[in-house]
């Protein structure tokens, strides 16, 4: 089944210790369309500039990402600028220039309103909702967040996750939402809030999911080298999405492997800048990293 | 087989927002002991003072913990007293009394030099040396450390890198001691300095192995309340060192059991202040919770 993804898409311009790389294809629904086509059909709703590189719609097109719902618009594309420290961990936002992001509100092309899986990547809240209220009775809802929407845009949140079938946020995003330092109270309190499945992301830490089949501790796949973490969090998302999207049988029976997927997806982008890494890899590769963590865990 | 465990004994005043706990039995030795003495035979290598509560010894007992090479002498107890905050992660110290432990130069019973399991707990390098060099021929040697060792004890803690067969260290004291960011560039840097097993420690996050058949990523088990995280690290490798001196079959074959089982202890032990939690569990309840890692983790 495919799944249809909304969120941003964006230039990025990212610097580290090691090296400068400006306006690389980036944006939330960028790293989770790529990380979702590993596994099936992808339908993107996004919005760029007309300065948009044409070698970026090729790219999406050789991921076979369905590009009706993506407008170009006159104007510049969003674009983020940031930098991180030698330990990958923590970064600093250099510039934000939204561009004709600024007052995107989609509408969906009507071939794409009847998708069964819908990823809500971080995008406002309110876009989020927009989106959601053009789908026909979807089958399995997920969305992302980030910390800025929970500052400046929290009532919006919380009407959406009444809505949602699954929230995925990170773990000082969890303790900002419900003010709970222990992870199963905070979970305890999101769920009240509306998902039946929640995923707290804790970086190299790995995950957790919360639902309705228990727990479950999903490792992170260990890297010996992180070149630059953007983006891992969506592709992480859309990893997971895209395998649920196309496995067989229900939700709780593949949501586990679907988060190992989303998992070793995500390693892959760290594994290089931007989206320069996770667009050279086969579906091959992916499997091997799963089996490795089989071997990683197994007790 | 036996394990013998040296380190500190001690009592420690242990601060939360929650309560105030005065002189509990505490000390690297005393959560190691107890947490291995749900497995097999353990021989405690330590000193306390005459002010040592006779209730502490009767505890040592219940648990079967040969107590031959515990030197009761004139004096205060080494008492520790520190305060931790509402996050149960960052701690400070209060006060540290050295007592008797100050002179501290353990000579091993003749009973206790061929114990085949020898776990150096966290004391000072020097002393762990000093234990060691009275043993005949161990067949599996483990430390643990402390960051105030690879501040002011740094050769004194390589010489004895060299003699060892594991070494256990939490991720901040590994990135001290190579000044490595990633994990496996650090562990590899270990490894060079001596020991075959390195054990990484990543409190709430589990900790990772690096031996000669791979890495193991080792979940923590997770907890609905942390009332005390003191003895964590200290019952982890207790009870890691406690299930492999009783395993059958050679290290390798047992070695990420014995942290899963390492892993569990150290739930239990921060679960209450001090060993309150930990002296009250039964065997049966530790391999309760392994099995629940198992079905935490599997996918």
């Amino acid at each position: 089944m495919s799944v249809l993804i909304v969120g941003s898409t964006a230039l990025d311009s990212i610097k580290t210790p090691q090296a400068k790389n400006p306006r690389l294809l980036g944006g939330s629904a960028s790293h989770a369309a790529v990380a979702a086509s590993f596994f099936g059909p992808v339908k993107l709703i996004g919005v760029v500039g007309e300065d948009f590189p044409k070698r970026y719609v090729r790219l999406y097109k050789r991921h076979r990402i369905d590009l009706e719902g993506l407008q170009i618009l006159p104007g510049k594309t969003f674009h983020w600028s940031g930098e991180y420290e030698a330990n990958m961990n923590n970064r600093r936002t250099l510039l934000t220039e939204l561009g004709v992001f600024e007052t995107f509100t989609p509408t969906l092309p009507r071939s794409h309103q009847a998708s069964p899986f819908v990823l809500l990547a971080n995008i406002a809240p309110s876009l989020q909702i927009h989106v959601l209220n053009q789908m026909q009775r979807p089958k399995f809802v997920a969305a992302d967040t980030m910390d800025l929407w929970l500052n400046i845009a929290l009532p919006d949140l919380l009407q959406l996750l009444k809505r949602l079938d699954a929230f995925v946020l990170n773990d000082s995003e969890a303790h900002q939402l419900t003010k709970e330092d222990n992870v199963f109270t905070a979970l305890k309190k999101i769920h009240k809030l509306g998902p039946k499945y929640v995923v707290i992301k804790k970086g190299s830490h790995g995950s957790l999911l919360s639902g309705p089949k228990g727990f479950f501790i999903c490792p992170a796949y260990p890297l010996h080298k992180v070149v630059d973490p953007t983006g891992a969090g969506d592709s992480f998302v859309g990893g997971m999405m895209g395998y649920l999207a196309a496995a067989k049988g229900g939700i709780d029976q593949n949501i586990r492997r679907a988060m190992i997927y989303g998992s070793v997806v995500a390693s892959f982008c760290c594994e290089g800048f931007g989206l320069t890494r996770t667009t050279k890899i086969k579906r091959q590769q992916i499997d091997q990293r799963v089996k490795e963590l089989e071997r990683l865990t197994r007790f």
